[in-house]
């Protein structure tokens, strides 16, 4: 059970109901009016609690678990423990997802309104139902949609504007760019800075002014303390539906197309371009003005230096095929084996 | 054309005047009358505006390009569209960088006073002509000098000595540190917080106060949410000229030389130094104690353990001379083929 | 010696009184009344100063020095310049650690009592002796205990918990988590957001609702711009005692255990363990869900996919023994030989 300091108890809903709104199906009819009354993870769900295995290395929690009703596949089903409801479906994690924001509706703007401490310019318009926090700084010209929360010490800079329902994050700052609806910037988030533009001359480095906007697309969410240069004259772009994590750091003129998944710690240097539903793996690189196919996959570590084909998944420094990277990394142990053998 | 929205439409210019300016000569002297109003790049680019091109990736830009004035090499005259006016120079990004900022000339410091909401402590000592946001802290014993701008929600510590024409981003935070002229912060940039400084006993780890500070050069800029230690005896110097990305990390006691430039998310540990003009490209890293000589150049996602002589160009993890990392690579490569060959 | 402007001079100290305190033997008693008056590195200290020498890199500042009392290994003793007063000890760092401590004792909180300009929630309780700076922000039943500082413009969230002698940096943001005693996070810290949590479904990516917490122990501190995200249903964990570099990102459900390190811009993916005092070394990653053993050493640039035993050391990508890693390095430098004889 969550701690209640953070999460309030949900509403207790049957598990038929709960079934069916998640996408599963009930094993047993007979549990359908049992009440769910909390989500928790199998080593520490109880009886009113719905769980779920998708992960099979955590498929010893199954058999120990307390839970009183459980998300998971078909295959799974004899290994659960006796008592428990079970909820089968084919993608549970999917269903746990559905779960957990049926339970926990987290409310996007708990307190609307504008806080005391909060400082918003009068030529800046926030839409009905915002919530400015504390320290919240909204610059002159700004345009803020409804039911936007703009956390504590948030900064939203001079003419930037923001979509309905989106939640800065405390302490990110705007500046330069516009966001779409429903975007989430967590803490920190850094947008529409001044890219890393300068030519270099016998004086030193010249700045060159950076003349684009960064555009965030509906649904975006970009993780703690990122980063997202705006363009140097053309748009830096993050398409609708892309999910960012911690301490990423995205270039002057990039293009995440639409459903990417960026994880922590990689970047994208100026001008390359990432389309639809490509994935970056935590810590990896694409260098400056590549391509990346859709669908695309480049695994954790990498350092991309050539575009990748549609569909592709890349591994390793310089990025090749992921099987290639296998093979390599075969002949590296034999390699290694060879001077052990030989001593 | 700028969004007018971040940014206000520049006095027209006439192309002639402008070609002086930036270093370019004009293709055909008769175009010297008309009037540059804008810049863009290539594929956005209006009659009205200026654009240039100088990587040739972008070659097919050029002949298809509705701007009326373009910045561009010798050799690439016979590619631009009729009509345009070129502007014809050895280096086409340097002299972009130069028109970019007489036709936007951004003003650092926009709004001059203390907003209200910003805190400055009464011991702090502010220069002529500067602003501070709302939510901005400046601490007791501060000196900061004329016309700089210190952004929304930032904080200067105690003591902290900033000269003249700086910029300190929205939410960066500055503690025993000492800034020169024309410094410029990005958003979230922390500088001069204690080094990472502890020795092991067997009770645990006892940290070592950080007795230096960090000593920031004029003319240094630093990237949104990078991080600079202060020293922990000897200082954390940052030479002037130096342009340092997002999220890159420098340690305590680092000395980086004039007119560097570190790339986002590489890193320098403790006591190693860059010198002057040498390079650090993206998601590298420096081991500490080590010397990277004049104008050497590190590649992207490599990680240094020896010192590297001025001039050298290295690669790889760890890194070597380039040429033998693509050397590797190429054997690399044989190795993955013989490998499919042997099937 | 320091500078004044940040470290006010200290109370002279006899450097016998020093040296039984710091856990070192003074070589010759009839130094035991020289006072100490301050501490700098070899090359910067004078007669009144207090240095010291581990790493042998630095040994030939140690004949040159002026320091009026030295630090150092029974081994580096003849190596000292005559006149100077030897506290003679193996561990020089350690004692050099205890040394600042006591004569740079830093004020935690330097100005007890709530700034103006701090916003702290009527329904959150703040211990005694806490201080709170301009722009910080305590929100509802946040509890804080005695003696902590919230810096300028740090937001801690709603329900938070706070132990005794916490030191929160400017600019940090704390939600959903519990913080032991004598915690130092430093400025831009991120704690307690969500983690990266989403299942993929046709529609696009559905958040999954984080429900755990951060739990960060006892005397651990977490540099700059560093992520912490909280558990999924899990809490996340960081264990008493263990040392967080600037930019590290620890992701939802990783548990850290007692007296770890990990360095500047590594990463934990999620639901990793890392044992009681194991090391992650700079720009390392771990993947998901994987067991790091007591005492284990990831080197610098790994990139870790398999679970490392107790007390192992490893390097690379992926991460191997780091005696096969540099078996491997040899092979790479005969490959590169080869092909040059064979030109």
């Amino acid at each position: 059970m969550p701690d209640p300091r953070f999460f309030p108890a949900p509403e207790p809903i049957p598990v038929g109901e709960l079934a069916g709104r998640i996408g599963a199906a009930l094993a047993d009819a007979n549990d359908a009016g049992r009440l769910v009354r909390g989500a928790a993870p199998l080593d520490a769900a109880g009886a009113g609690d719905l769980s779920f295995l998708d992960n099979r290395k955590y498929v010893d929690d199954l058999a120990r678990t307390g839970a009183g009703a459980i998300a998971l596949k078909p295959a799974m089903r004899r290994r659960a423990p006796a008592g428990a409801a079970l909820l089968v479906c084919d993608r549970p994690y999917l269903a746990w997802a559905r779960a957990t924001r049926l339970l926990y509706p987290l409310p996007r703007v708990p307190r609307p309104g504008l806080a005391e401490g909060c400082h918003v310019d009068p030529a800046a318009v926030l839409g009905p139902g915002c919530q400015a926090d504390p320290g919240a700084v909204v610059g002159p010209r700004a345009e803020i949609g409804a039911r936007c929360r703009i956390g504590a010490n948030a900064v939203i800079g001079d003419g930037v504007v923001i979509g309905d329902d989106c939640v800065i994050g405390a302490g990110a700052s705007l500046s330069h760019c516009i966001l779409g609806d429903r975007v989430t910037l967590y803490p920190g988030v850094r947008i529409g800075q001044d890219g890393f533009g300068f030519a270099t001359s016998d004086e030193g480095h010249e700045t060159v002014v950076q003349l684009g906007r960064a555009l965030i697309g509906d649904d975006v969410e970009i993780g703690a303390n990122s980063t997202v240069d705006r363009g140097s004259g053309p748009d830096t772009v993050i398409g609708a539906g892309t999910r960012i994590d911690n301490l990423v750091q995205i270039g002057h003129n990039v293009r995440i197309g639409r459903g990417c998944v960026l994880v922590a710690q990689s970047g994208v240097a100026g001008s390359s371009r990432m389309a639809d539903r490509s994935v970056l793996a935590a810590q990896s690189g694409i260098a400056g003005h590549l391509r990346i196919g859709e669908g695309a996959r480049i695994a954790a570590k990498s350092g991309v230096m050539r575009d990748v084909p549609p569909g592709a998944s890349v591994c390793g420094v310089p990025a090749r095929p992921v099987r290639e990277f296998f093979r390599l990394v075969a002949a590296w142990n034999r390699q290694v084996e060879a001077r052990n053998g030989g001593k």
